[in-house]
């Protein structure tokens, strides 16, 4: 029994060593990563039961994956086993003006062909409080987004809180699909979660005076933007992250939270990256746990943004962090002195 | 202008460091590697021209595949560039009692998706004068299959000398449409390469008081296979690998070649393996540089052998083994003393 | 709930990586390993569950101690948490003539100063079938001994099956001593395994017609041993490793199963040891699960030694081996041919 | 047939793994490079066809150095064999205030005791456009001095635009000999470049306002060096690289073109140095690309000034970046945003 | 014949390769390190004797701390071989806002359970003219404690210099406890060195206007510090090194020396961090060594703050800096340019 | 002041990881080595003084190489420092049927230019009592050899045994040369040391029946060599190792020892090979400790042979093996049994 379900792809992330570039590599460092299973692996381990429902290949590789979530304390019991493949993802980590890539290699994973009926819902939910999906689940495939729309169902029936993380991917879908399938899950969504470029992407939800590309962020612009969502979907809280990409090796990171009555923004924190990838899942996995332990709308903005900006200072996907951790930085101490 | 052209996939090989299984590894060593590249690369490293012919993605993982080609002083020229995936292989090296695993990711790969019309076999085979494949490549989808035996029939008609390792692979289809398929392949092969198992599993032709599962090979049955195999299908030579597994860490190791007329046995090796995938290959570019040398069988078979007995001594698929090297051991010297 | 349940130490396995000596290496492979925690994994990874108790220092190094067990499934949520240190162990490999080298620094962890009062034994064996420890156990303090005590009692009452592993360790008690506190224990004990020293070493039980040094071992001499201990103490069953240390790249390895009745042998296996460390828990792990599942006396002793053979050829002390890849093993395929 | 021919030294190149000093290594990564082979490498990857003309010893050492070229798809087939020994140089990386080291380890290499006549410059240069070639070249020996002489009067009977970086090194010659020794082969250069102390050190020609250690570089002054260096030697072209040194990790990056008429500055990047070594030479080859192609002068020095930024972010002296990569930079995205 | 002679324990330090943290790594860097051994092996690798006094286990770990000394060229003729461990420490690398850990496992170490009557504190300081301890010693048992006052005394007798790096250490003993024993030796002490947060820990003297957590540093504030240590303990020199945290991944550096009459401020370094554990320790070194290389005191305080400037720029506790290297950057040149 | 003192070259060995070849290398493990530093080191580790006389450049990598021999106790304070390189060589380790191959690159090396002059013999060997070379010194140069024979008659003037493994090296003299300058050492040698095929090569002393390519080795045969050589020479004793290789991977091992009076043999052992190179050092080593140790004929070979069989089951050249370690073998124990 897990308070938190999330549903997605559970997939094998290969990366050169250190800054080597894709053509240099004779090595790939491997670990296993998606959006939801991050999601869970970051609750985990701020202490609060959390599970992942997927489907992995019944091979040595599948059960690899399931080993990686286990190993941090994410509840594996329900997930499917079988299909022919895992979803593999490539990601050479960017320097300074020299942009991180990604290369997919995600089709036909065993967690997108699966039969929406493979899923009892009903049993997945037992004694859970809440759901978790985010926009890439439902564009992996038809079936994927089906099988979403019955999670969000059921969980609604079952009382649960639901948030979504858009999280547009535009390889995996056109913005056209995208918005009209998201809208119709979108209204079963308590909390969304989206970046600086999601809204737009999906919904065509613009904030005014702001260029992502040249770093300006304006704060009333997200605050519409915010108010907006929450407005057509019915959301009862949104949240969005404010990243400022200065360089890949520097980014300035903040978040708001608004709760239907007021916009809370949190600290800005400047981040000598160590890895950025996983980051908003990592803020994601940070406000759900904020507010599954009934912080306020300002703290639980803080912690989820302290907890996603040391996300980014560590390798990998996973959000290794204690609630220690996040309360010292969110609390105000990010002078980074040893700990002895 | 390259004497030799192979036309196969070209794989990216992923297997964890040393000894580790799957469920241990946090890294695997990349390579690139594929039945008839190898045979590409032995047959370069040899000191011949030789070309692949294959298909891979434009993207940097494909770039890495065509840079471990050239590497090594292969033709990429022939190579397209496009289709959405690289077949993916992992390999866990076995010791002693334990069997080394090979999981296949392949399904889908640009090359088998290719079709045929996307290959000027007449402009390919320019200036060539041998054309090998192995029973890999038909059997990774009918459009690779079309193309095989188009790419057979133009190779004829230009006066190529043709060779086909038999490599029959469960995984990729049944021994029935493995019989029928290669049945169609074979009149334009004049030298077929096989282990100890193909022809059986292939053609149910079966060497006589031999079990492999127990080690038992015996000559006289394998002789038989070979004139079996020349009989049914006109080649003019046929070539067995005889392998003994003692144990993952242990093999005897020899060959066999008929030439219409006798059958020349080559010397046994016994292996201490580093890594014996790829063994069988390099006996195939052993022999073909061997035949386009002009040695006699014996030489011949006794070259091939000694070839892939030191390609199995090193890692990765790839035979990076010079002339003088397999002359050496050949030659009697299999003493191993330091070479300063 | 889980069918076996371990009670020993778990400790921070520190070696270099590949041959180097410790007066060579800058690094060392952390992994975590001790007797009975090797017997959970082993039983884990053999598909029943299993968990382990001990006690852990509520630090990063601790926690890290608990992932390596989740990873595999074993059940950690009876492990406690607190004290000051984990033990440590430093492993050389050895190779050919030169032997492997162990450096302990284990005293004081926080399992050897937990005080038996902090175990409930009634809560910990619920649902249990089956308790295992090793010599070790005792051998660390005199509380962990009483704690020992305590867990053999509850367990005898509770009705489950108790099975210990006799392994002396001469750098933690003297033999008078191992003696002494062991002949307690033992009456309690159902399946009592050994080494091929161990009853010699600690209740003075010496196989006649046999030297270990010089690598000569009696089945008789091991079988009389047997039945000596099971008349001594009352087991119902004895179970014997016999391990051949040809050198330390080659040991010959079988084992025999006493049932009150008739002792079995198993197969010899010839093994190029990858780690040998581990092999003697791997044996217990496997005849536990082979005795769970109903197996006759030659079947689970041929199970346990080749589940065990195979657990030699892989790095660390985790028996990271499957059901089928024993089942294969032990039905006579031990020729290491590539699985594809 | 390549449109760039280059001439000089390929060496093998050691450097301790990430910031250990010399002292402390106990491995060394190993690749190769030399001054014009990153041009030829820089330019291949930008997609022109390039050649390197060098000499390498006739061992497995030598072969590698040959593969690392023909991997990133330098043509090498005008590379002698033969000698006895290939240069080599250590590189530390610093950091911080601590600045990076390197130990040359070239003397009597190969190419520096090459004869100028074993170099057919008639048949190397046949189907060529461009030769390029650095200061360094004629300082290895008197010998590649006169074979530099050669070249450049066959290049330019040929009808071949040539280009020649200063690049001088004090460990190679004194400065005198340098002046001397490349007035002689200036008049033969179209396109001379130079970093923002090589006129000074070669030719006494020093920039006003200016203190390159202290960090401050006057465009104004290296105007004036430009058009001191195009009246003298009667160059077409002269570049100019600006480095402004804040520390071993945190350069200042920028260049000008003097075209004959103006002076074209680029935009300065701010760069997180993961590796600079080869930054002068990465901005030659994208110069030479830009050039080749036919941009205007301010469009060409961006384009080289960004080649050569996005060089300082990965590994080693090669400058694997491609043309998309370099636009995106020079048109303004230096975000370092996730490309997926 | 020794210079110096440090007292103090030499420890297995035990780090994560690169960023990864504790729960994530499968291996750890090895080394060996400890606060005074740091200052024995920092005077060595400037070119002044040093001998490290201390206690190490009798088995090969120890036998690898000794040699990690020798290496660098310190006397180890004077360690003590005996007891049963060595100490142990594990750091985790820092980064941006998240600090870096260490974890201690010191406990009974055989340095700290060694009887004060083991050493010969006569022969040991024979030839010697400096002593040098740090407030870790002390703080390792009363016996540790009982030594070093042994030490103090011999060494006046002796006529030493004697100079202590209060060094205070939370985990190892109380405020309280600290300040009794410290007081106790102070009184022969001539040479004073504390952090910014030392003096307040010891002696509860602080400095006004200053908040270390805040990165605020006042100098007047320190310079009163330093008065009231000589004042208070009759000390010739008070040192206090500035740090100002500005993350785990940048710090500002600086250093006052007090000689009884003036206080003397060096330059103050922005730093980024490769290693900032052993920084303390590396200006103890350079400042012994300045101040008995005849140094005054404006010149010995920058010589000491860019000897340890440069050791944080490098990995592990050891700083392997010259004497050039330090006084090119003292002398102005930070800039970090390539030296070849 | 050492018992033994060794003169000779000391180079950098760079060899790739594991198996791999020279060609597939993307780094090189380094580590310091030499014939004569490789005794030094032996004898140091088995506990008795020993210095190392050379010559090495006065540059860091220089000092990593002294580093090296004083990691392991080796005086290295007669070191001379100067010239321009190390010697250099790379190796590659074979395996099976497949030989390792040496590169060397020692040409000018710092040693091998150093004039006679700079050694000071007669106090090099105050305090000595044994002086070692090999026949590699004298094939350096003609001026090392100059002061190879300065050394001798030093040596002997004052009083100490002189040992000299032949060494025979065809990459750096022919067999005339070195037949004529070891005629002129010989007479000044106690203590003979040759390999199976030396004394051939430099003298043309061929042992009867013997073929050692073909692993056929006649014990008569070497005692007769042995016998010719001291009688042509007047030495004290002669050895000779005896290695027959079955392959790469397995080498017989064993030793001869001729006091002038009787020849003693040793057992032979059968080692899996983990590094062989260095082995006939380490034997000399164990020799020369067994001789000044005043063990008896039979036992100084069989401890000679033992420490050697050793040393090639671990990696790289330095033979870091403790005299207790060669006891537990020679006295029978090779079972490679673990050692808690």
């Amino acid at each position: 029994m897990s308070r938190l379900v999330c549903f997605g792809e559970l997939m094998l992330r290969l990366n050169p060593p250190g800054y080597q570039r894709f053509v240099q590599t004779e090595s790939f460092l491997a670990s296993y990563a998606g959006g939801e299973a991050n999601v869970a692996v970051a609750v985990s381990c701020l202490g609060l039961e959390a599970a992942l429902v997927t489907k992995l290949p019944d091979n040595e590789i599948g059960q690899s994956a399931v080993n990686s979530l286990r190993r941090y304390g994410v509840d594996t019991s329900r997930i499917l086993r079988g299909g022919e493949r895992i979803g593999i993802y490539f990601v050479e980590k960017g320097a300074s003006q020299r942009a991180s890539k990604v290369i997919y290699d995600r089709k036909d994973s065993a967690v997108s062909l699966a039969d929406p009926s493979e899923y009892d819902w009903d049993a997945i939910f037992s004694g859970a409080s809440w759901f978790h999906f985010t926009g890439i689940t439902p564009a992996l495939s038809d079936r994927a987004a089906a099988a979403c729309l019955d999670a969000c169902k059921a969980a609604k029936r079952m009382g649960l809180t639901v948030s979504c993380d858009l999280n547009y991917r535009a390889k995996l879908w056109s913005r056209e699909k995208a918005g009209a399938v998201m809208s119709g899950l979108m209204p079963y969504v308590d909390l969304c979660i989206a970046n600086e470029e999601d809204a737009a992407d999906v919904f065509s939800i613009r904030p005014a005076n702001t260029s992502v590309k040249e770093g300006k962020l304006s704060r009333e612009g997200y605050e519409q933007v915010a108010r907006e969502l929450a407005a057509r979907f019915g959301c009862k809280k949104v949240a969005i992250t404010l990243r400022k990409s200065v360089s890949a090796s520097d980014n300035d990171w903040a978040g708001m939270l608004y709760d239907g009555k007021t916009c809370a923004f949190s600290k800005t924190y400047p981040i000598r990256i160590v890895d950025r990838v996983g980051g908003g899942d990592s803020f994601g996995g940070g406000l759900i746990y904020a507010l599954l332990s009934g912080m306020e709308t300002q703290e639980a903005i803080e912690f989820a943004v302290a907890a996603s900006c040391l996300k980014q200072t560590i390798e990998n996907d996973f959000s290794l962090i204690s609630v220690s951790e996040v309360k010292k930085l969110a609390g105000g101490d990010g002078s980074g002195r040893v700990q002895r």
